[in-house]
C-alpha cells in the first residue's frame, strides 16, 4: 500500500481488486453457510449435474445482462464486441474441460477416502496453484510469500483437523494419487483461465466470461446426460429443487463471476486467499447460526493463515 | 549466513553458536525421551525436589571443574576468578527464585488444568520470553521475526493436539491466569538470566554459572524442605534413585549448562526455537524407539514450527 502513492489510476486498481476480493470472500463463505442450511433443511433431492449446467446458464445470462447494459452506454468497440475470432475462442473450452475430467473422478476417489479425509486432500489445491501459477504464468513469488503459501496450506489443513483427521494418514496410494491429480487439475483450470482472461487486457471482461461459460454450459451438459440421464428422464429437471437450491445456484454463479473478476484484476493467489479466509469466516458464522463449536485445531489454523496471509502482503517482491 | 563474509571472529562466533545450540536440542530431545523411558520402567518412586538438588550441585560441580582446567592453563585472571563483588553477585539469585516460585505454583495449576492441558497451556512461554525479550532486553525483532515467533507457539501447540485437547478450551478463568503468570515467571527467569550473562561479555560463563547455580542449589533446598522433607527424614536421601534417575540427573544438568551457553553465545530466541525443534525430533525419535504414532497434527504442526525457523532465520533485521 506505501507503494500506492498518490498515483490514481494506481488506487482505482487497487480498489478494483479489492472490491472483487471481498465480493468473492463473501461469496464463498455464504455458500458453504447455504450448503449446511440445506442439509439441515433436508438431503439433496435434486440432481447435481442440473444445478450445475443451471449454475453455468445463469452466468451466461448475467455475463450478457451487463454486456447490453455497457453496449448501450458505451457503443461496440473492439474490446466489447461479442463476436471474436477462430484463435481468440478455441483455448477457452480448456478450463471447462478440465473441471469436467476433475468432477467425472470426484465420484472414484470416493472408493479409496472418506468425505471428510477428502475435504483435507483438497487443501493440495492451493500448493499445485502455487506451483503451476510460478511454472505457466511464470510469475515469480518471493521467498516469504513462498513461506506463506506452504503456512496457508498448512493452517488450512489444521483448522479443518476433527477427532477422525488421522484417518486420511491411512488412504491408499491410488487416493492419494488421485487427490495430487485432481489438485492438478482443478490448479491448471484456475491458472489457464488466468492465462486466458489476461492475454488481451483491454478485452471485456464480460465477452470473456461469456465465452468461458458457454463452453462451461456445454461440458456441463455432456456431464448432465452421462451421470444422470435417466433420472432426469424419469422425474424430470427440476425434479426436488426448493427455495433453497434456487438460492444456492444463484450464489455458485455470483461466486463464479467473482472467480473471473478475481482473476481479471488480481490473480490466482490472490484467488485462493480469499477463499481460504471465506472457509474460515464460515466457520465463525456457523458459530452464531447453528451453534457449532470451535475446536483448539480452528483457532491455531486460524491463526497460521493470518500469520500466511499477512506475510504474503509485506512479503512482495522487491523491484 | 551471507553476511558473515571472510571475518575469522564472526566466523568462529558462529560457529560456538551453532555447537551450543545443537548441543542444547540433542539435551534436550533426549530428556523427554528418557522420561519416556523411565515411566515405562517404572513410576517416579524418588523425591523430585531431592533430583532437582542434584542436578543444581552437579552442575555447580561441572562449572568448578571447567574453572579448575581453564586456571591451570590460563592462570587466575580478573575475568575467570571465582571471588566477586557484591555488586556483581546480588542478581544472581533472582532467575533461580523466580523458578522456585514457578514451580511450587506449578502444584496448584493441577487443580484447575490436566496434565495435557497444561502441555498445551506451556507454549504461553514461547510469546511471554518473546515479549519480555523485547521489553527487558531492548532487542528489536523485525515483523518477519514476529510472525516467526506466533507461527513456533502456534506450530508446537498443534503438534501437540490430540483428541482430548479441545478440554483445555474449557479450562476455567483462574487456570488460564496461573498459566500466564507462570509463562510469564519462567520467561522473565530466561530473560533475566540471559541480562545476567551477556552484562558483562569478557567474563567467564562458568563464573557466571557457579554463581547462578550456588544460588540453584539454595533455593532448591528451599524447595526440597518444603515439599519433601518428612519423605527424605523416613526414606533417606536417595530413596528410589535407579540408573535412570541418575541419567536423568546427568541430562538435566548438561541440558542446563547448554542453556547458559546458549544464552551467553545467542540468546532466548534461539533458546526457544532450539528446545521447539527438540520437542518434535523427541516424537520422531520416538517413533522408532518406543512405536509412538504420528499424528496429522503433529505433521502440520511440524510444518508450520519448520517455516517459523526458515523466517527467523531470513527476517534479520536489516542494518
Amino acid at each position: 500500500m506505501a507503494k500506492l502513492g498518490g498515483n490514481p489510476l494506481d488506487r482505482s486498481k487497487w480498489q478494483q481488486k479489492s472490491i472483487v476480493t471481498l465480493a468473492l470472500t463473501v461469496l464463498t463463505s455464504s455458500q458453504a453457510i447455504l450448503i449446511v442450511w440445506s442439509k439441515r433443511a433436508g438431503k439433496y433431492e435434486y440432481s447435481v449435474t442440473t444445478a450445475n449446467f443451471m449454475v453455468e446458464t445463469l452466468k451466461c445470462v448475467l455475463s450478457l445482462a451487463a454486456l447490453s447494459r455497457i453496449w448501450r452506454s458505451e457503443g461496440v468497440t473492439e474490446d466489447n464486441k461479442l463476436s471474436t475470432t477462430y484463435d481468440e475462442v478455441i483455448v477457452y473450452p480448456i478450463p471447462a474441460a478440465l473441471y469436467l475430467v476433475k468432477n467425472l473422478l470426484q465420484y472414484y476417489i470416493f472408493a479409496y477416502v472418506d468425505a471428510p479425509g477428502y475435504q483435507i486432500l483438497k487443501n493440495f489445491n492451493i500448493i499445485s496453484t502455487g506451483i503451476l501459477y510460478r511454472i505457466i504464468l511464470k510469475k515469480k513469488l518471493s521467498e516469504i510469500q513462498w513461506a506463506a503459501f506452504v503456512l496457508l496450506c498448512a493452517g488450512c489443513t489444521t483448522a479443518q483437523l476433527n477427532s477422525n483427521s488421522d484417518h486420511v494418514l491411512q488412504t491408499p496410494f491410488q487416493g492419494w494419487l488421485m487427490a495430487i491429480i485432481m489438485a492438478l487439475l482443478s490448479g491448471f483450470a484456475g491458472v489457464y483461465t488466468e492465462a486466458i482472461i489476461k492475454k488481451r487486457p483491454s478485452r471485456n471482461v464480460n465477452v470473456q466470461n461469456f465465452w468461458l461459460y458457454v463452453f462451461g454450459m456445454a461440458f456441463n451438459a455432456i456431464a448432465m446426460l452421462i451421470q444422470d440421464f435417466d433420472a432426469i428422464a424419469n422425474k424430470g429437471f427440476f425434479h426436488g429443487y426448493s427455495f433453497i437450491t434456487v438460492l444456492m445456484i444463484l450464489n455458485h454463479a455470483l461466486s463464479g463471476i467473482a472467480v473471473s473478476m478475481v482473476l481479471k484484476y488480481a490473480d490466482n493467489i490472490v484467488k485462493v486467499y480469499s477463499t481460504s479466509v471465506a472457509m474460515l469466516l464460515t466457520a465463525v458464522v456457523s458459530v452464531f447460526l447453528f451453534g457449532f463449536h470451535l475446536s483448539l485445531a480452528f483457532f491455531l489454523g486460524s491463526t497460521v493463515v493470518s500469520v500466511a496471509v499477512y506475510l504474503h502482503s509485506i512479503g512482495k517482491l522487491q523491484k
